[in-house]
């Protein structure tokens, strides 16, 4: 039995009615489970396009389930007979809003959600132009999938990162530069090298809620220094310096995750003043650094890298997907991280680092980022003036920047509340104490400002109690 | 001041030509550091060559160090004048022979060196054709890089695993995968989950360096199971499970790294037995599953994933540079390693996802993983024939797979020795040390069969005392 096709629409997407009129076929029994689908020449000719909507019509479907490729024989509609069958058991329950629920429920996209709470950028912003040629020369790089890489990563992406650490006042050289699968795993190994469990490490509070999760499930004792709209209270720091003898403070001075505050130089030269004195390092994650509207001295600049630990990214500038990040450190550390980096699964894709360094050097990254900063700045305006029409609270005013930390006042809703009640209209919030050590509770919530302006999360926020 | 070209020759390869030549040219200062060297355009004109092949040249002489890539302006000449320069310190002290030294040592490819202990594939085995054509449809894929993706990884490749492990007898679904930048890093989030710092993990004795390495890197105390040529000696396991009470065996059942046996079917069953009366979680590490002669009954297969946890992964198959992996497991176990994913260094990447499973489907997979095993077959014949030429002993005669054991007995030369010497004729051995709890001694030496069977390794293992 095969598939009776209506001719496509030119106004509306082909993909899609081809998508659509596939499930339909199936749901109808047309094509029935384990049958083949015709393929994806045949389909592009009867139905007069490209042979890759087709492909991305099929992929589609293959994601959605509803298909299956199968080695060299095309795609079939999805069965189960013939083969043992697990029993599907209930479905995992409903968590509630936690750190993980964030981290689960932010990354499983839920495309019809308004993710005003969400830590990345609408994909739409990233210019897919530099992405289109990077790729189409990726079979170029095809020597790179038949070998390991370098432990540290690409060699010439180090060297660019060198050069370009250096214009940014960061002397340090290509072979203590740590190429890693975004700034994640550089935190994450960073933690392993300097702290054992048990020690107590100190992180901005509020803080970025990945790295908190990180540090508490590897066993270290957290403990938050809390932010005023300059940076970290250095009173406070200093007193939990004495008190902890903390190994390290991992800490986001420009434009932090989530306040969106920047580090007052006064900030910034005390932090490293007690740094030295305690014996601590700094963990500089500076994963925004290239969406500030001027270069910042950065802690690493200052103070070299001698207990600042510099780490930084491509997932804000250039691409979330890439996984590419870096750390910079002293040699030694640079030596240990290396090897816990192996440890935790051998090398990273030299491939995506190939990729990373082709969309850095091809002549439109800078204008690229100009645009992306100017998107940012209409953004925090118009989500500035959104809160303001509420009558909410700012902690700061970001000076660009992905969010903005916000809150109702201690009157008003109850941030875990109103995340839990948003989730009911698609509104994902982001209440601020996932962002705490312990979860500890708090009036403000994270505010995506790519996504927190619109009349709809208005509305809500007005409605809400 | 420019270069003076010498006409390039038909016979030798054009890129390295281009190399050489511009090499020659700086050391000679004809072109000057910091000089902008000719654009691509200009020089393939120049010298009657296509661009691509400059590309080529230019990348090269960028991994090298001699050139270096800026952004939108062409390649220069390395220099370093006019930012800051941190002094160059001492190289780092050449390790000695030890676990660590082996994993930066055979990742950080020297390609003059005889790569006799690695632990991988000559780059050429793997079909290059197979990935020119994912590549080439990777254009297609951009949007995986504007997005993180999902944390459990690219749904279509998990859906495949979930028919492809069904057909293997391994009953479980796509919910219940977790992909992973390679089966290393499924390791380390497995041992994660399922134990803590300070608890006794079972390992094979000898078994995975890497393995080994990050296990008492995380805090675990870590001792090893000794093996036969049927696999680990379930005696001496129920006793170690009797007096450890262990949270988890990790185990490499099929063509063993490093010894290349594999588990008898009355081991398999015994170990199956043994986990189960003491509550002992069975890590199934079947890396080499692809590599067998004919498909074995996986301890998955026979137990279901109720204590045993199955990691797999392509890197021998298809590419270790994608670094795809995956663990499949009971389900409230995947949401554990999918939260300790994440917080390592959140999602995998689509596009190496999207890429294996574009090599997986395009019809020759299955044709290139014969191709792959014959050239096995054929070199653990070479080699099995140059050991015993030598006299040395064999632990098991392996059925397939990379490696093989071999020791040349107590009264031979000492293993670690050897490695040493062995490194001043650049080859690079990996003696049994390396593959034991605690580096203990031991008189046997892994060999990579690709590399395990030429004359200048004969003759360098004859001469050895």
């Amino acid at each position: 039995m095969t598939l009776c096709w209506t001719a496509l629409q030119r106004e509306q997407p082909l993909v899609e009615q081809i998508v659509d009129q596939l499930r339909a076929g199936i749901d109808q029994r047309q094509l029935r489970p384990g049958s083949r689908v015709p393929s994806i020449r045949q389909l592009a000719m009867q139905l007069h396009v490209s042979p890759s909507t087709v492909v991305e019509a099929y992929d589609r479907l293959a994601a959605l389930g509803v298909l299956h490729a199968r080695r060299g024989a095309g795609f079939f509609v999805q069965e189960r007979r013939g083969r043992p069958v697990r029993e599907r058991g209930p479905k995992v329950t409903e968590l509630a809003v936690d750190a993980h629920w964030l981290s689960r429920n932010v990354y499983e996209t839920d495309a019809h959600a308004l993710q005003a709470g969400c830590g990345w950028f609408p994909p739409a912003w990233f210019d897919r132009d530099s992405r289109q040629r990077a790729l189409k020369q990726a079979a170029r790089y095809d020597s790179a999938l038949a070998e390991y890489g370098h432990p540290q990563g690409y060699a010439p992406l180090r060297r660019y990162l060198e050069d370009w650490l250096g214009e940014a006042g960061i002397a340090t050289q290509a072979e203590h530069i740590l190429l890693t699968q975004g700034a994640s795993q550089a935190l994450d190994l960073v933690a392993c090298c300097v702290a054992r469990p048990g020690d107590v490490v100190l992180v901005d509070d509020p803080g970025y809620c990945n790295l908190l999760s990180c540090l508490t499930l590897r066993g270290f004792t957290v403990v938050g220094v809390p932010w005023t709209p300059h940076g970290p209270d250095t009173t406070a720091l200093e007193h939990l310096l004495q008190t902890h003898q903390p190994k390290a403070f991992f800490t986001n001075p420009w434009l932090q995750n989530p306040t969106g505050a920047s580090y007052s130089p006064a900030t910034a030269y005390r932090v490293l003043q007690l740094a030295e004195q305690y014996g601590c390092y700094v963990v500089e994650d500076n994963v925004s650094a290239e969406l500030l509207a001027t270069r910042t001295q950065t802690l690493a600049a200052m103070e070299g890298l001698h207990r600042v630990i510099y780490i930084g990214s491509f997932s804000k500038t250039l691409s979330p997907g890439l996984r590419v990040g870096f750390v910079t450190a002293a040699p030694a550390l640079i030596d240990a991280l290396t090897h816990a980096k192996m440890i935790a699964g051998l090398t990273s894709s030299t491939l995506a680092e190939r990729l990373a360094l082709a969309m850095l050097t091809d002549g439109r990254y800078r204008k690229n980022l100009e645009r992306l900063k100017a998107r940012l700045a209409s953004a925090q305006d118009a989500s500035h003036a959104m809160f303001t029409t509420l009558g909410w609270q700012l902690f700061t005013t970001p000076a660009g920047g992905l969010f903005v930390w916000a809150s109702p006042g201690h009157a008003g809703p109850d941030p875990l509340r109103l995340a839990e009640s948003a989730r009911s209209h698609a509104i994902l919030l982001a209440p601020g104490c996932l962002f705490r050590p312990n979860q500890t509770a708090t009036p403000w919530l994270r505010f995506n400002v790519a996504f927190s302006h619109g009349n709809d999360l208005l509305q809500f926020l007005r409605g809400a109690k």
